[in-house]
């Protein structure tokens, strides 16, 4: 119901290799950003002698302060959560303008597809790219806000049960980077193996090759109380947390397996 | 026993922050690497005006043609399966003599630490970055083997299982970039939280918050037939990889929620 937006296909991001697999719906891309645990962060250095880009994991979450309400298919900033040395902060405010180039990676692997050749096996896969422009979150309510969201989108609700506001040390130590994206792309590979027609006439091969999916899924194990705190029960946040995930986790790598979603 | 070999430790690969965690031992960094199932591939763009790196999902393992009995112990190559773009093979290949400067990513989540208060969160994870030099694999007997390694690294005798080997064709089609590795560093969080004085002295936080750690680990299903295959029982190298992987995964997971590593 009612618009869909998209990212604007240009040369950075468009997909040629089986395009029909890929997506540039915002609520699609969004989604795969955020429930993947670690996003990778890479962006180039100061040094025009340096030729590698940096890629640093951080935990990172979509999301508008201006418009806390927006939901994942509206124009989103990516918020990311990570240690940042003073070399990302030097490179950072020296673009107070424009801001650093980023891009950020999110890929989960959902199977791996079995076919009667190498060449034809692939993995069941989700995975988007972001581009953007990455600032420091100054401003302490954005902060606290951002830092509120990126908590939460670790393990719901877990801000509220914890020891909080952040107190004035904890807020000056951590660094919120702002990603102002313009631009992103999103592929996604489900349903069994394809094979060509030059080994599907092969009877013998038909015979002898296990052809299929395994379907592959993150699962979140029992929690184990330790250090400081003495609460032995598992509270009821983190029992939900852990039966929501592993069920959403295992029923969408096992329909992967079997059909096109 | 015997030497251990580490990458040199200079500015574009030294871990500051908490440096307790980080490894620069060629062994744990590439078992890291061959582990993670999808790596994030990063590298500049031709276009000096394009600001952002481009990031690619690929397959990749760590492995030397010449000594191809080297364990992960030795300085290795890393060689990546995945679909090569007209616009990076033309970057590579205007890259001959030197290569293409490419950053290789992997991080994979071992559970999330569970602490007083949000700023004190964090996972138990394994991460590792590797620079180093990309050219496409030309020599017909070196894309072969590696072609076989990569198989066989995703699911273990899988390449014997299948029709091998590829034709003229499929070795023609299928791209092998091979990344000459000059730099690494990999950094690796086990155990359970920490919590600052300032929160473990105050009796009511230790009463209602839970701490301690969630393991999480990726878990592979039961393989589910399907393609032009006709054999319905799950052969015995799928049986063996999958009951192997999830030991190996979820007993790592347990055990870094309980003690370092």
């Amino acid at each position: 119901m009612g618009r869909t937006l998209v990212y604007p296909k240009v040369q950075k991001n468009t997909i040629h290799r089986k395009d029909f697999r890929a997506t540039y719906d915002l609520s699609t891309i969004h989604s795969i950003i955020n429930d993947t645990p670690v996003l990778h962060v890479s962006f180039n250095s100061l040094d025009p002698k340096d030729p590698f880009p940096t890629i640093l994991p951080m935990i990172g979450i979509m999301g508008s302060f201006a418009f806390p309400s927006a939901d994942l298919n509206e124009p989103l900033d990516c918020y990311l959560h990570g240690y940042v040395s003073s070399g990302i902060m030097k490179q950072v405010r020296e673009n107070p303008e424009s801001g650093l180039a980023i891009t950020i990676a999110a890929t989960r692997v959902d199977g791996i597809v079995l076919s009667l050749t190498p060449n034809s096996h692939s993995y069941n896969y989700r995975s988007a790219v972001l581009f953007g422009y990455g600032s420091l979150v100054d401003d302490m309510q954005e902060k606290l806000w951002a830092m509120e969201m990126i908590t939460n989108s670790v393990v719901p609700g877990r801000w509220d049960q914890t020891r909080t506001p952040p107190d004035k040390a904890e807020m000056a130590s951590t660094t919120i980077l702002k990603v102002k994206i313009v631009n992103g792309s999103g592929k996604i590979r489900t349903g069994g193996p394809g094979d060509e027609k030059k080994d599907t006439e092969r009877e013998d091969l038909l015979r002898r090759v296990f052809t299929g999916v395994v379907p592959m899924w993150e699962t979140v194990g029992e929690p184990v109380a330790g250090g400081a705190g003495r609460v032995e029960q598992v509270p009821e946040h983190l029992r939900a947390f852990r039966d929501d995930t592993n069920k959403v986790n295992e029923k969408y790598a096992k329909t992967a397996a079997v059909e096109k979603i």
